[in-house]
Order: C-alpha cells, then sequence, then structure tokens
C-alpha cells in the first residue's frame, strides 16, 4: 500500500522482491518449456517486436540469445508492418513481442505480420487478457501484477526473468534457474540498502553518457530512458566500444559518464572505456556489479546473468529519488501516457 | 586541392558529386550483380557488420532491406565474436560488413566468425585492399578514393549508394538505377546552394534530438553523430514514433529538435512528431527532403529512395560551417582517430 508520501512509481519499485517470488513460483516451468520448444523445432533466427523499456529487455534478450546459442537476432520497427506493410518473409523464424500492456497497436500489427510471414508468434507479457494476448501464439505471463506508474519497472525485470527462464529451457541449464532463485532476496537486499549513486554529481551534468557492454548494454539504455522520463536529464546509452568511434569527442571537464559495471568477461573493455572517459576530464560514476558469490557451494552460480537484475532495481530506486529532489513527481512524467499509441 | 582556408573535411565534402559519378561508373554493375546474387540464392536473413558511421548505412540498407524485400537483417555486435566468441549459426544468412578502412579488427572478427558460421559474406568497403577485402567472399567497392578527414562523409554516401544499388538488382528494378544517375548533379546543386539550416538556433541548444523515420533514421543517426563528433554539441538521434515513447519528456522550451523530413509515406508520423514536439515548447528546425520531380518524363523516378542521400550531404556542408563557428577544427575532433581499434 501507498503511504501518503510515497510514489506510486516508489511502491511499485518496493513490490519487485515479492513480485520476483511469485513470478518464479508460477511463470519458470512455462519458460522453460518455451526454450525448449525453440531448441527442438530448430529456429534460424528471432525477432524481436517492442517499444520503450520493453525494447530494451528486447535487448537483453538479443544479447543473451546471440552470445548462448549463436542465432541471429533482428529488431525489426514496428513501422516495416504499419506504414510500409511489407510481406515479412520470416519461415524458421520464432518473433517475440514484448509489452507490458499488450495494446500498442503498432507492436501488435508487426507481431500478426510476423505470423502471417511464417513466424512463430510469442509474446511476453504482463497483461495477458490483451489484444497482443489474443494474437500471439504462445504466451510468456510475466506475472508482475497491476503497474500503474508510466514508468515501467516491475514489467521490465520481469521481462529479464523470463528471457533467462527461457535461456535456461533452451539449454537445458538448470544452474541458470537456480541462480534465478537467489534474485528475491538479492533485490529485497538492494532496496533496504542505503547506498546510492552520487546525486550531487548527477545533477550538476547537463547531459550525460550511460555506458554498458553485453547484457549492460541493454541496462545502459533503459537507465538512460529513466534519466529522460523521471528527472528530464538527457542522458544517451552507448556500448564501451562504440563510445570510442566519435561520441566520445564531447567527453569534457563537466561532462557525466555513467559506467554500468560488468564483473564478467566485458570487465576490460569497460575499464577502457572508463580510462579514455577519465582522461578526456569526464566525471565518471559507476554502478556496480554484485559481487561474486564466494561461497564454494555456489560455485555453478551464473551469478553474471542475474547481476543486470539487481543494478537495475538499484538504479530505480535512486532514480526515483533523484527525480523528487529535482522537483518532479516521478509518477506525473510530462505529457507521458502509459501505453503509447503511435498507429 | 585543398586551398589554405579550406579543411580536408570541406574538401572532401566538395569531391562528393564527383565521387558519385565516379562510383556509379564504376561500381553500378557490380552492386547490381550482387543484388541479383543475394535474390538468386534465396537468402533468408541478412547479418550486418559495422561501426560508427557505417553502422548507419548498414541502418540505412537495413531499412531499404526490410521493407522492400520482407527478410529481417539483424545488426550483430562485434563483441558477439570478439568477447563472447559465439558460435554462430548462420546457414541461409548473408553477412555484410560496411567499412570505409576494411581495418579495424573487431569488424573483421566478426565477418570471419559469420563465415565460419555458414553465412555469405560480403563487404561494402572503400579501401578494398585491405583485411577485411581479403576475407570478403564478395567485395561491393565504393570507389570513394582516399578519405583522410576523421570523419566520414563520401564514404557514407558511397555505402548508401552501393545499398541502392544492391536492392536495384535483387528487385531487377532498371527506375532505381536511373534514379541514381540523377544525384550527381543533384549533390552538386545542393553544394552550391546557399541554403542553410538556422544555425543561431542549433549554437543556442545545450542537446538535442535528431528525429527521422524509415530511410530517414538512419540519417538522423549520422547527423547525430556528426554534431557531436564536430560540433561537440550532444545529439540523439530517434525514430518520429519512438520518441513520444519517454524521450519526449525532455523537451522544453529550450529545447531543439532537428526534424529530417521525408516527402514519403513517413510524412504523417513526422509532422504528428512535429506537433508534439511543437507543443513542448521545443524548437522545431527542418532539413528539408528534395521536392517530387515534376517533370513526367520522370514520374518512374523513385525520388524518395536519393532523398536521404541528397539530404546528407547539404546538412554535411552545414556541419562543417557550424563546427568552425564553434571554434573547432573540423580535420581534428579531439581525440578521435580514423581507424578506432576496440579489439
Amino acid at each position: 500500500m501507498m503511504s501518503p508520501k510515497q510514489t506510486q512509481t516508489a511502491a511499485e519499485i518496493s513490490e519487485i522482491p515479492s513480485t520476483i517470488k511469485h513470478q518464479l513460483e508460477m511463470g519458470i516451468e512455462t519458460y522453460w518449456a518455451v526454450g525448449n520448444e525453440l531448441r527442438d523445432i530448430d529456429v534460424q533466427g528471432y525477432i524481436t517486436c517492442a517499444r520503450g523499456s520493453s525494447d530494451h529487455a528486447a535487448t537483453f534478450f538479443k544479447y543473451l540469445f546471440e552470445t548462448h546459442t549463436g542465432l541471429p537476432v533482428a529488431s525489426i520497427g514496428p513501422s516495416v508492418a504499419t506504414l510500409y506493410k511489407a510481406n515479412l518473409k520470416l519461415d524458421g523464424f520464432a518473433a517475440i513481442a514484448f509489452s507490458q500492456s499488450g495494446s500498442s497497436p503498432d507492436i501488435l500489427a508487426l507481431l500478426d505480420a510476423a505470423g502471417r510471414g511464417g513466424a512463430k508468434t510469442f509474446s511476453v507479457l504482463n497483461v495477458t487478457d490483451s489484444p497482443l494476448g489474443k494474437i500471439a501464439e504462445t504466451i510468456l505471463p510475466i506475472h508482475a501484477g497491476p503497474e500503474m506508474a508510466v514508468a515501467a519497472t516491475k514489467s521490465f525485470v520481469g521481462m529479464l526473468i523470463a528471457s533467462l527462464g527461457m535461456l535456461a529451457g533452451y539449454l537445458k541449464d538448470r544452474s541458470i534457474i537456480s541462480t534465478l532463485q537467489l534474485l528475491p532476496d538479492l533485490a529485497q537486499e538492494v532496496i533496504n540498502s542505503e547506498k546510492e549513486l552520487p546525486m550531487g554529481q548527477i545533477s550538476k551534468a547537463s547531459s550525460l553518457y550511460c555506458i554498458g557492454r553485453g547484457l549492460n548494454y541493454a541496462l545502459a539504455c533503459e537507465i538512460a530512458l529513466k534519466f529522460k522520463e523521471l528527472c528530464h536529464l538527457h542522458a544517451e546509452a552507448y556500448s564501451a566500444a562504440e563510445v570510442l568511434h566519435g561520441p566520445a569527442t564531447i567527453a569534457h571537464e563537466k561532462f557525466v559518464t555513467l559506467f554500468i559495471e560488468s564483473s564478467g568477461i566485458e570487465s576490460a573493455s569497460m575499464e577502457a572505456a572508463r580510462q579514455n572517459m577519465k582522461s578526456r576530464g569526464a566525471t565518471v560514476i559507476t554502478l556496480e556489479s554484485i559481487p561474486k558469490l564466494t561461497n564454494p557451494s555456489n560455485s555453478h552460480c551464473r551469478i553474471e546473468l542475474i547481476s543486470p537484475i539487481v543494478q537495475i532495481i538499484s538504479f530505480y530506486v535512486f532514480v526515483e529519488k533523484l527525480a523528487r529532489r529535482f522537483g518532479f513527481n516521478p509518477d506525473l512524467p510530462t505529457g507521458l501516457e502509459k501505453v503509447t499509441k503511435t498507429f
């Protein structure tokens, strides 16, 4: 329940640990079974359909599946169906829509066109009794409960978990499932924690970069959008490699960069980009990854796969506070609605 | 030749009309033949490999081929090969690398991995005698001549033309080729023109959005990067639909948005986004599309396909001047090199 002082956004963030617990109980076998199916039908590649935060969840799916299965993942813009009315040729592909509400007309149109083009259609969805729920052949419900705040938080986390569950099934890797079981406690821990990003440094930025790599690039996209939506702060996401191809030029003494730290294989390239930014005089802030679990009984944990989830929750707690400090109401982003209809 | 006052960047922009003429003479039959081949071998989809401006050319290819052929185009991040060493499974795919220099180690690694994964490999390339030229099965040379300036201009234009030539061959549509033949004159006209974007309004922006849709979204990406590289101005690209899903919140009275106008099917959605931005108080600037040719003998011209090329040349002329007005040397973007090695 929302206390008089608490925003709807904060209330939904605080529900995340229990939402994850509920999602794992209710959903994990479905995700596992869909992953099994994707492997058994021998798909040749994936199409994703999404917008906004859900599209960043699709980017997480892309890195996850390209690196673990070797199959390509193409994000197709809704306009290919709505505006250009292309006759998609997608035999052998799985088309996966990511949506909280299942009500965006352009995502519906694209998934429908993908199905008519021969793709098997799936939807990672919160509101399952929605138009998108009706047209997808297979639904992966994320069980996040009602999400009223304009800024998606619970549903974004739920989409990452659904993707990890599908990957587990695809690889028949139970260690991913057992790693996911750590999430409710880790999420609660990070919500209770007093640790936060240096608010003062960020509040002085006229604009900033959010930099991640691999799975954390998807996080950087989501973080940049939340800075915009809730704090009216112009933040742009880059991968740690791409940022060195030109975009680095605007980094100077008053420029702020937020690095989404990885504890895994990406850390060396993240460090190279961080040093490059520092050498230009930019202020570098780090959203820490969760440390590797050292208990030997957990040595099979795929902690690098769930670290991004803990990190984004930590960021949500922070950005909601930052918005209020800036004098904005996180529940009322200027001129936005929960379902954007652009078609 | 560079006059004492002229920058290398300006010199290369001024070469574009003759470069296009040369490219069409030398290259168009190759592009046509590759397009034929792509149709004949019945590819199921495309992979693109690129970074920086070349990646924006790959985005142009993506919209062009998805809307006209119905096949998906997946941009795979180089890290999938370099960092994660994924065993790509790309039987039936065509993998196309876009590169000026052909020397970026990460693009080489990705195209090599794509080939080992079963994809047919292609490279749209300026320096054909390069490492990338050696590993691609088929080269599409863009014949742009030496490009010394750090900011790619000639080579970006050349990549768009090569993609249009491939599409013409794929569709066996000679009207696209005859439309391309209009480009050298149109390019010269736009370079000679005194018309330019309102410099004063842009120079007052603390940061800005560049907004396009379809093919012009690729242009918006390229324009945003050039604002950064040459003018140290934080510009971010959005599609006209996506910008309404959250990013619009930061548009206010001092915010500037540059709309990359379309004369085609995209114009209504561009207008809706423009009105949204105006209603928030933002300053709206428009990079005009070239008007439809009205001469009845040209009625089969696919002018909407070449308008983006004329528009980007017009922008290059402008941004080089803007950089100098800001006191930057366009030939020396801070801390950048022509070939960025991130692997």
